[in-house]
């Protein structure tokens, strides 16, 4: 008998906003996973710190460090592929052991995230079981208290990685857009909202769900770079 | 002191799919509200049946009949804004009276959720908390087990409600999409997906979170018309 996998959304931070199944399957699993940056706490790890049982064996997922690669060169892909498939064959070794293994994942695990590309590697190999979790965005909608989309509005996200015409011809054209991934794509991102005429309805969220969180309309943003764990919001409603 | 207005997402019907933020707000509150149709059991109440504690003030919100004002006619729109405005009314009376209040809403409270409506007529007038919920959407890539966008994927959420040529063209430019509001929209769905050459990559899924939920691909599914609760996945992964 197999060990069953479970990806478990851990929804964007706050540990309360974990679902009534993501936390019983916490408890119960012997083994729990998760991605972390090399050298840095893990953001999945600290929203269930409270949470690990004494005895739970963690297998923690160590990104390799690719800061000196390109983006848009083969050995990038290649080294996180590779990496990709050391963590699934460490899943995979639990697996066959006979444990269960839930592989936490910040948000929602199956909405730009890294579990994605364990699910495809393992899920047709091992049962496997999907929990959704509260995503970044829904967690920053609420926290601003903002109405995102009604009616027929059509809502695109977006990522701060695009290139500024890209961004730009997506936001004339869609009622409400989400737009993740900011960091040093900020300042390119705010072009893009000022050309679509759509700056002034932008709010700006940050670390929604720790205690460092904040939400405000992104022209009272200063221009320092924005944290990773951020992202803009454009509502429809007010169309 | 006045009482504090939550909007409580519940997630897509499973009931353990609540955030643990979710089930302690609705086991303190003392009056917990949701949306009806006329002579129909509430979804939402449904999700919850179990969690409601005997002396709980229930308030049901029942909206008007409008099957035969067609949805263009002013009169909709003037019906729709009278119900929302007199059961913001009740809402707020018991608010005045100091009783906290749980609008209890599918999936998340405000992604194209009725809370929203009652929402803007209150949250200037009462301490207002939103909690977010885990949308239907989640709930389906979930079940699927589908990946439903990475990296620089843009994902587009549509409404079924959408023209033909409106609808295939947003198709033709995204990598990911979710169409809600099938109903008897979807023979124009089908037709869109298929002029946009997406028909074979999409997934159909229907009342999700609860015994009868199903998912399979779209191509696999009858012609009858979707129910209600019914939704389509595009993923962006595969492309
Ligand atoms: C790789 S994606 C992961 C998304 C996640 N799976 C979800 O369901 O929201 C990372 C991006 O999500 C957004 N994000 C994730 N957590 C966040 C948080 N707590 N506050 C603000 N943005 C967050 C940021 O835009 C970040 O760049
Ligand atoms: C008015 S919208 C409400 C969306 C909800 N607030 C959410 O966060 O998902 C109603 C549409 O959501 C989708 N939906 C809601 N619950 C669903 C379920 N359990 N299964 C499949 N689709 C569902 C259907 O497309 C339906 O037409």
């Amino acid at each position: 008998m197999t060990g069953r996998l479970y990806g478990l959304g851990l929804g964007p931070g706050d540990p309360e906003l974990l679902t009534l199944k993501a936390a019983r399957l916490l408890d119960a699993v012997p083994v729990v996973a998760y991605f972390a940056k090399q050298g840095s706490p893990s953001n999945a790890r600290a929203i269930i710190a409270d949470r690990l049982r004494p005895g739970v064996i963690e297998l923690p997922l160590h990104y390799p460090v690719t800061t000196e690669i390109p983006r848009a060169d083969p050995r990038y892909r290649d080294a996180l592929d590779a990496f990709h498939d050391a963590a699934a064959a460490d899943i995979a070794a639990h697996l066959e052991a006979g444990r269960d293994v839930a592989v936490a994942s910040e948000g929602d695990a199956l909405f730009y995230g890294s579990y994605m590309h364990l699910h495809v590697r393992l899920a047709h190999r091992f049962p496997t079981e999907v929990v959704p979790g509260i995503t970044a965005m829904s967690g920053a909608w609420a926290l601003a208290g903002l109405p995102i989309a009604q009616g027929d509005d059509v809502l695109t996200v977006l990522q701060g990685t695009l290139d500024e015409d890209a961004l730009t011809a997506r936001l004339r054209g869609t009622e409400a857009a989400i737009i993740m991934k900011l960091g040093r794509n900020l300042p390119r991102v705010r072009a893009a909202l000022a050309r679509a005429g759509r700056l002034d309805a932008a709010f700006y969220a940050e670390r929604v769900g720790t205690p460092a969180q904040r939400v405000l309309r992104l022209v009272d943003r200063d221009e320092a770079p924005a944290p990773y764990f951020s992202l803009i919001l454009v509502p429809g409603w007010a169309r």
